[in-house]
């Protein structure tokens, strides 16, 4: 190539000559640090091949985000992390998307709205956690669940509620006594069901799923396989028609809770969960091109690291073979019938075979409360496993940022998760 | 733009058309895990300032690396991981370059002196440590200081010896009883020196400098500023004159040191000892475009999280407070005069203020070995920081991989270790 002709196009081709995408799908791993994705990718390996398989995550990988709050720690909770990412800037920990003065900071989904797009939400939690709640409400506190939850209804854009989407769990904060929302939704034309086996009903927008009280059951513990998946799925098919476009954000909420509780067979549960509603949205770039997908977390939870007691070894197939979460694990062992019952229970969840010691403490700690009982249990896996936890909170290590379709250079490097969402609202203020 | 031209343009312009470095600088913090860079950020956050300022970490970051070795863990050592690093191939934990059958794999600094160019090593361990080794020799275990050391004498490229420069620690190694392979580098035309006031007495290739029995002292406790950046630049300003470019790998040896103490003041001395060296190398790439720069680690070494205790803090305050390494306070504790004068001293080198308990944990611990005296020193500067370490040695997560320079967005988003060997390889290649 010609010199000046390559000069030429080097000064043309940049990424910011793309138009803006029409859709954007959003997807928070909350708590996801960046040792849960190479725990993933271990997790996964086929020991049978010399060579360790890349994930999905792996092949999205472009950068790494902070994700310090405005707030006087640089660890932020996903209130505050959520609201940054939702808003482009950053408040004090528990904050849903108002600042410090408390006053209300303008969402990409509000914007999307007033752009004659169309928005919807998908969690693995109740949808009025703190991720999806900062999304569409402004609330001083994560806590006030049912502030939240009215505020779906009763905030309108364009004479609309809020959101055109929104399936999850949480029907305790929907049904409540003093209100119905689901009722005020349906007079608003929503579409609803509380039932996997009735999700097809949904058949456009506006439309709601509740399927549970408050969260969906971990992934580790529930017979709905693909419970992350079959929601995004179902949320792309109703929000597709939109002429203007869409923005969806999906939360793999779990992913955090199992950090909370060191539960690495928790977290890569969730993890798989999650990766499996990657794949959708991945697909759905391919076959719509003016797509982006963005994927990163609101923080690190636990300080999960994949090595102890300086052994240089991580076991993944330790983790594989425990098939419940610890408070599964705790809730089933406190009500077996004997000791005896107990340490079969034990043997059958786990695999894990306890020294002597370890098995009188196990059987000492089922007289405590289940907690301590979970603790434990999920100790013992963390030993034998070889995982480390530092903390029943979150940290301030950096998280991944991940992106495809025809934007995902934007996204290469190092970047602040304000940058995330300003790069993300610049687009939706594109929208024609 | 019109579209037939934009179309022409991509096609053209990928970076595959580059043409190949004439040098490369390639730099690894051994055990730098990506927490490690978090950290540092949080530690040299200007906080009279709003924002966390961006390090010259973040400004270069590009994709992140797995690091498992060819061995029955996924928990790589640093033989192993500089093996891959430097050859492009797995090897077994302790492997210097050689294959599980012990036979040499070819490293990237052997193939550059034969394709012509020349190459160096620089590190703040012992010239002969694991990573510089396996750029420079074979061995089938690391362990193996004097066979090393005697290697990079005795293995010849076009009857010249393996490296141009090598700047570091490790006079214990080189000047023996059995052997002086000074004298015998001297006979066959280095210029060497084991002073840093004489560093200027380098001034053409082939070059040595041993400025230490074993390594250099450890960052934090040394009046010598910008000790890998003063030997960066020496190496650079030597190895400029070569024809037909150079690679020059550059070490941050002692950061993982630092994590198997568990010694988050180390850690970050060290990290912006590395920092001020890559400072060097990408001012380097700026007066020379026809440079690479790329940056890594061989693992990440200690579990390190920055949050403990359930707590949502981590205190860089604490740790820049600290004035000298856990083995410097272990050691200046236990020769103190008296349990006194050994209170004061902590107070002096720690600022922190110990509760009555913990006080008396210090002197009852003064009386046993200063191993003993080094870890309490170091779990107590990570309890008041609120750092989490999980293990004494090195754990499975991915690391950071840093690029400047024409081609840096050949190492945009995850790649395994091997990866970033192959690509330098391919470059060299393609010497002229």
């Amino acid at each position: 190539m010609r010199p000046h002709l390559l000069s030429l196009c080097l000064l043309l081709v940049p990424t910011a000559t793309l138009a803006a995408p029409k859709n954007i799908i959003y997807m928070i791993g909350d708590g996801m640090g960046p040792t849960y994705l190479s725990a993933y990718r271990y997790y996964n390996d086929d020991t049978s091949t010399k060579a360790v398989e890349n994930t999905i995550f792996d092949e999205l990988w472009r950068g790494m985000a902070s994700t310090y709050p405005d707030d006087d720690t640089y660890v932020t909770d996903s209130a505050a992390g959520a609201t940054a990412l939702a808003t482009g800037e950053k408040s004090y920990n528990g904050a849903i998307s108002v600042n410090r003065q408390h006053i209300p900071i303008g969402t990409m989904m509000q914007l999307a709205k007033r752009q004659g797009k169309a928005n919807g939400i998908v969690a693995s939690s109740q949808i009025n956690h703190a991720t999806p709640a900062a999304f569409l409400a402004h609330n001083k506190s994560r806590r006030n669940y049912n502030e939240i939850a009215d505020m779906y209804v009763d905030y309108r854009i364009n004479d609309l509620p809020v959101a055109d989407v929104m399936l999850g769990g949480g029907t305790d904060y929907f049904v409540r006594e003093d209100r119905n929302l689901i009722t005020e939704l349906k007079q608003l034309g929503f579409q609803y069901t509380d039932s996997w086996q009735k999700l097809d009903s949904l058949t456009k927008m506006p439309a709601m799923a509740l399927l549970a009280e408050t969260a969906l059951p971990a992934a580790l513990n529930t017979e709905q396989p693909r419970q992350l998946a079959t929601l995004t799925e179902k949320a792309l098919a109703l929000l597709t028609p939109a002429k203007k476009g869409f923005v969806l954000m999906v939360e793999g909420s779990q992913i955090d809770w199992c950090g909370h509780d060191n539960d690495i067979a928790c977290a890569m549960a969730e993890m798989d969960d999650f990766a499996k509603a990657i794949a959708v949205a991945k697909a759905y770039v391919d076959a719509h091109p003016d797509t982006l997908l963005v994927i990163t977390a609101d923080h690190e939870t636990g300080g999960m690291t994949l090595g102890a007691a300086g052994k240089y070894l991580w076991l993944p197939d330790v983790v594989k073979k425990v098939k419940a979460t610890g408070r599964s694990i705790a809730s089933q062992l406190k009500h077996a019938d004997s000791d005896k019952a107990a340490l079969e229970l034990w043997t059958q969840l786990t695999s894990i075979e306890l020294t002597d010691t370890e098995q009188a403490t196990l059987l000492s700690t089922r007289q405590q409360d289940e907690t301590e009982l979970r603790k434990l249990s999920n100790q013992l896996v963390a030993k034998y496993s070889y995982t480390g936890w530092t903390t029943s909170g979150h940290t301030a290590t950096d998280v991944a940022v991940l992106a495809y379709g025809k934007w995902r250079d934007e996204f290469t490097g190092f970047q602040d998760n304000t940058d995330i969402a300003k790069k993300l609202i610049q687009y939706i203020q594109q929208t024609k």
